[in-house]
């Protein structure tokens, strides 16, 4: 059996130009760019939590890198660098080896090099925090929405919501567009360029991992702020093709979480600029609704002029339920 | 019971004044000073690996940050923020609160913010990370030692493997040194001091977590260096009336993990610098030994001038035992 020091000697040492010092020290050296703030997000993703404990090991491995890039990209920022941490029951070669494949493969796509971590035995959980740079002053955070802009989201939040519940209760995807949900569920794309060009345009960002009503809550709590969906402009109609079911498709799109969609808000004159930006990435965007001053609040408005009144649930680790976020 | 958000805000979420942003968005925005470089050390707690599931909950938030923060000193860099992934059980509010407590304690008393991080269910896992800086050049390396230096370790290396005996095989440690060995195990006091204040003087330098031995052979592989121990130097007569048995002491001693000082190298020169330092820092240290040609090599030379061939072994979490370090 391997040990320790042969795991990350063979599996997690990879050359890192860009850092000063990588792996092999008691820590890594960095030099972050001058005019630059560090910007540093961490998730930890558990067997039985966040995936099967029989889930694909390259896909965990991309997903895990994954999550954290999405954090980076939702500030607009730039990622450069990980750490990442892992449990492993055992030190089974084969099964570290397309893990590492799955980590290195999303490093590599968005140009992050693992300068360090820690290997160890127990219960199978990835730790990964990924450091990158933005120009200083520049982050597009949660908190900077106001009243008047206009509401939007990238790509298809709800597809992971369907591929989860597939997974775990077989409920059925249309075959055309089952591969897509399951790439968004277990292989999620961080939409870096998107968030990278939006720095400047949006007035505040997220993304969407606890879904979408949740994560509008977030940021909502944090500009104060209220929002009022347009029920006809939401992307239903794809999610609704997938499952057949209407209420499903809505559940899972306002909902669902784990899909790693930008949600953002911008300025009307901003427009234009956006639908330009979204274009040269080659991920579709979509204008969902504005805010207001009713702070905290979230409405549907219908085609009819009806509006009624939304919670902003997020999926809960501890509750297991959708909760009221705070 | 709490959510994961109310869990965050309660417990985990403090003022960072040395933070741009901390808790509460996609990620934390920091500042590296003009002129440093960035250092980062990661370290991941596991129940049954680590600690025992029972172990006292706010002992194991201070170890949980002290460890990374040891990393930190041995590079002679200072810590300045942390990100902390927590997997639990279950959201018990008095358990949590006391991990949270023995967390903050240390953060004050070595300087760190905590400014992220993730929270979820699963079996108890701890990850932190800790950032910090040094000036541009300045770090403590594992690879700068040079034959001729002279070999040294802070403190009392094997303390918190009688402790581990103590509490795993019930072995006996004398009343008037228990409570220190105890102490050593459970609530380790990372030679920040001592790391800062010997920048400029070691030529390299590592902390003792793998055992003396193991983190010698690491130190030696990256210098390219052999090392000669002198047995008369090793502070073994506390070790030995803790336990009463030499056998016992000299491997606490040299194979002990999880002590968390510091073993450093430094040319005969800096004798004098070290000690003032050490005194300065209210810190014992030790002259072991010298380095010499022979790379990777480890030699114990008695009184009598005998010379033995040490394995650098150290403690490996897949093996389980001690195996030779690569």
């Amino acid at each position: 059996m391997s040990s320790e020091f042969d795991l990350i000697a063979r599996y997690f040492t990879r050359p890192t130009p860009g850092a000063d010092l990588g792996v092999g020290d008691d820590a890594a050296l960095l030099t972050v760019q001058p005019g630059h703030q560090l910007v540093v997000s961490c998730d930890m993703l558990v067997a039985g939590t966040h995936f099967l404990a029989d889930a694909e090991p390259e896909l965990l491995g991309w997903k895990t890198m994954a999550v954290s890039v999405s954090d980076l990209a939702a500030m607009s920022a730039r990622p450069r660098w990980a750490t990442l941490a892992i449990s492993l029951p055992q030190a089974d070669d084969a099964w570290i080896g397309s893990l590492a494949a799955g980590i290195h493969a999303c490093c590599a796509a968005f140009g992050v090099e693992l300068v360090g971590g820690d290997t160890t035995r127990g219960p199978l959980n990835l730790c990964a925090t990924v450091f990158g740079e933005v120009p200083a002053g520049q982050a597009t955070t949660r908190g900077g929405a106001r009243p008047g802009d206009e509401l939007w989201v990238s790509g298809q939040p709800g597809r992971a919501a369907l591929a989860l519940g597939e997974l775990l209760s077989g409920s059925e995807i249309s075959p055309a567009l089952a591969a897509s949900c399951r790439m968004a569920l277990h292989r999620p794309e961080p939409r870096l360029a998107l968030g990278l060009g939006l720095r400047g345009h949006a007035s505040a960002m997220l993304d969407v991992s606890d879904g979408l009503l949740g994560d509008l809550g977030h940021l909502l709590a944090q500009s104060r702020v209220g929002a009022e969906l347009d029920a006809e402009a939401l992307p239903i109609s794809p999610l609704l093709a997938a499952c057949g079911d209407r209420r499903q498709a809505m559940d899972a799109l306002l909902r669902g979480g784990d899909d790693y969609e930008l949600l953002f808000s911008a300025p009307p004159d901003e427009r234009q600029a956006i639908r330009d930006i979204a274009a040269r990435c080659g991920v579709p965007v979509h204008c969902i609704g504005r805010l207001d001053p009713n702070a905290g609040q979230v409405a549907l408005r219908f085609a009819d002029n009806r509006v009624e009144p939304l919670a902003t649930k997020g999926y809960d680790h501890f509750r297991g339920v959708d909760q009221p976020a705070p």
